[in-house]
């Protein structure tokens, strides 16, 4: 499937919407992608399921804080030196690119880097949503290492990591990243087209495409879009979705800590929704609880969108006073197993509240 | 030149004096050598002059603050595998290694990498002394690229650093040893035969132990062991060597900070020794001030030892109440010349007194 310009303003709104409040700025992203179009170059995604099992596929990211990034913009050849320098540590050629997440900036790095060196992307991720850390993918969560990994910034810095473990890749690459400025640019968890099959959650580039032109048509077309997105994704692998909140932010407290960004957000209801809902965020929102009690908890998806327009807002361009909807979708069951909330789940994040799902804390 | 116990006895005095008071502990990295010979293993210096030119020389040390070095001894391997890890990125085997530095620790590491390895050790570095950061080389002063370098822990965890100046390799790396837990083994300045000889400071392991020699020896035949270094010291490439203070710590501050051990010392003067002496460090003593008059600064060596036994005391064994006799020495004029002085001069310290030769400040 060959990408349009109509097609990167959908995804900019379905990975901003699928990357819950993190990922980063979809406008800077789509912008990167809409010049290579521009330019005359091709955005091929394609179907993880066509994929030759010898195939290699380097992913591709940004990676630090979503709130640095909007201050220091990427050439698109950062993630490009990275994805180079690990084929070369490969001694091996990648065949694809393809996101590690689904959120933000994040689903379009891999487009730049596939559009200009002439690479299709698998349509598909590692998180199935946005995550903060590197080793929080289904990719690792399945057996694949992240390591060898690339991690690049704009001046050709680069450095190349091989760690026990995908925690520890994590650790480094973090350190290098806050010292390259806040943001860099990465290859890793190159595998086998087989271990795509196996480890990938499939079909969210498309799936975020979708999403945003199902909230596009529903305005064009006079509808409710939050209405039409209910509608819409109990025919995907995100088969529950439901408004948890609507009300007005009254509170934000955000800072850039660690190399992430670090903060929670108070909103308080309008009409049947009583009380104050607390969302606490670590680049992506982890756990709503209204008057303390959880509404919707990591690894679902929670997603404060605009009542008035239905965009969804990332964390770094939540505003005092915005009046907000906040939507709580479930995630695919190879997101839900043990093994993935052993990396994923809410312990991961500090939280002492248990996964429960979406589905039953609505009940 | 092979080394015997006796020798690594009097290089940990000698490399203790030279490191002015950076390094790290010298009886660490004594042990861990003395383990080779005791398995039978060889450590072999070879003077720089002797090397062919095409010979592929590759420096291992550690980095990190010696504080924690105290805390977490190293096994040995972990320089191993940076080097190892060095040599499969050149596509070269190392015919040599060499220290980095001659202060403390890190004129050992690379006598056990050797000793290991089956590779003989050029009598020679590229601090001709101990200096806090990467950068501040020799090699890099007369145009050697630190990078590639390897960084790797106890774990096998290995990071290959690229980066486009030897400051930024330094900024790079130390994040890395840092979230490696505050000490981290490296290879880095990889060089030929004919960069060594042009670019490192001569003969200082060889120094070393002839300065630890000269100590024990003056000891032995009950001569003042400061008297015979001032004699011996003017045949060296470090001819002129003085005692600036003598007295009793009567303060000191010390934090590990960003990596590296941050502190002050001040010293009550004893008999003609009127005042206080205040002396700065960042891993090693920079700068020595009595009453706020500069009486020695960086890159000259000022090296803190014990009044009653001639030891030099490394930054982390300095103690309340220690009598202390201070000597600052002159280093080689390679080290003195505006290139040197452009990357480890007082100004790179953050030090506003210019530079001012120790025979000048003696005069």
């Amino acid at each position: 499937m060959k990408l349009g310009s109509q097609d990167l303003k959908d995804l900019a709104v379905g990975a901003a919407f699928l990357g819950t409040g993190g990922g980063g700025d979809p406008y800077i992203g789509r912008q990167m992608v809409q010049k290579c179009l521009d330019d005359g170059l091709t955005v091929e995604l394609v179907d993880p399921d066509t994929l030759d099992d010898d195939a290699l596929v380097i992913p591709t990211a940004m990676m630090g804080a979503p709130t640095v990034l909007v201050e220091k913009l990427p050439s698109g050849e950062e993630a490009i030196l990275s994805l180079k320098r690990l084929e070369k540590r490969l001694g091996k050629t990648a065949t694809h690119t393809m996101p590690i997440e689904v959120g933000g900036i994040n689903s379009t790095i891999p487009l730049l880097v596939g559009a200009r060196m002439g690479l299709p992307i698998v349509d598909g991720d590692g998180m199935g949503r946005a995550f903060p850390e590197l080793q929080m993918e289904t990719f690792g969560v399945y057996g694949v290492s992240g390591c060898p990994m690339a991690v690049s910034n704009e001046w050709g810095d680069c450095t190349l990591i091989e760690a026990r473990s995908n925690e520890m890749m994590e650790w480094l690459s973090r350190g290098v990243a806050i010292r390259m400025g806040g943001a860099a640019y990465i290859a890793e968890y190159a595998m086998s087209g087989a271990e795509v099959k196996r480890t990938a959650v499939p079909r969210t580039l498309s799936l975020a495409i979708q999403v945003g032109r199902v909230l596009r048509e529903a305005k064009a077309n006079h509808q409710s879009p939050f209405e039409a997105l209910l509608a819409f994704m109990p025919k995907t692998l995100y088969s529950f979705a439901t408004i948890i909140y609507s009300g007005k932010i009254a509170d934000l407290q955000r800072e850039t800590r660690n190399g992430f960004s670090m903060g929670r957000a108070k909103i308080e209801g309008f009409g049947a929704y009583d009380g104050v809902m607390d969302i606490e965020i670590q680049n992506e929102n982890l756990i709503a609880r209204v008057n303390g009690k959880v509404r919707a908890i990591v690894p679902d998806l929670i997603c404060i969108m605009d009542s008035e327009t239905a965009e969804p807002i990332t964390t770094e361009m939540l505003r005092y006073g915005q009046r907000v909807t906040v939507i709580s979708v479930s995630v695919p069951e190879m997101m839900r197993t043990p093994e993935a909330l052993s990396v994923f789940g809410p312990k991961c994040f500090g939280l002492d509240e248990p996964y429960t799902k979406i589905e039953e804390l609505s009940a």
